[in-house]
């Protein structure tokens, strides 16, 4: 499967961007509803210290997971898609090929 | 002043150690009340990650902080004081010459 040569639509880049930015708004809004309910139940200072480890491995993985770059959309697409940020139906308008691959690599990431 | 050199008796020793503990519990539980407030106030990706620092910067100080080894308990004795964890009032029992090195000290650190 060719996917990081695959050529992008001015309307399909729209598309693909405006998905990224859709996941990302959720993720966030699901990060911040999640510290405030850990921050609510913060006890001790193992559990602080736990809510520091938890937001530094989430800035880890949000930092580099909303990569923008042509060459990796199909992977960033479909990592989001898997990890239920995304749903097919946000990437419509996408080519019927691109929407395979992207189902497709949902099953190996 | 010397202070490094400060001989401590067991009563002495068994007052410090208290009063780290003091200082100690004191800070987290102020932290905690602190992350508590921030939490409830999160509402977008900035201020997670500035929560994020936070955390991380507080960890670093007291993680630091606490030092029990004995050469340096006027110098963590007086730091503690001087951020408010500790009062006079907390260290009594320790030799008056010892009060008022750490009194001394809470000026200069």
């Amino acid at each position: 499967m060719q996917v990081s040569e695959t050529q992008w639509s001015t309307q399909e880049k729209e598309i693909a961007k405006a998905a990224l930015k859709t996941a990302h708004n959720r993720e966030i809004q699901s990060l911040i509803n999640v510290i405030r309910e850990r921050a609510s139940g913060v006890a001790t200072i193992d559990d602080v210290w736990h809510l520091n480890d938890f937001l530094s491995a989430r800035r880890f993985d949000i930092d580099g997971k909303y990569d923008d770059r042509e060459s990796e959309s199909l992977f960033v697409l479909a990592k989001l898609t898997k990890d239920g940020w995304l749903a097919i139906e946000d990437l419509l308008g996408l080519e019927p090929t691109k929407l395979s691959k992207i189902t497709a690599l949902t099953r190996v990431l």
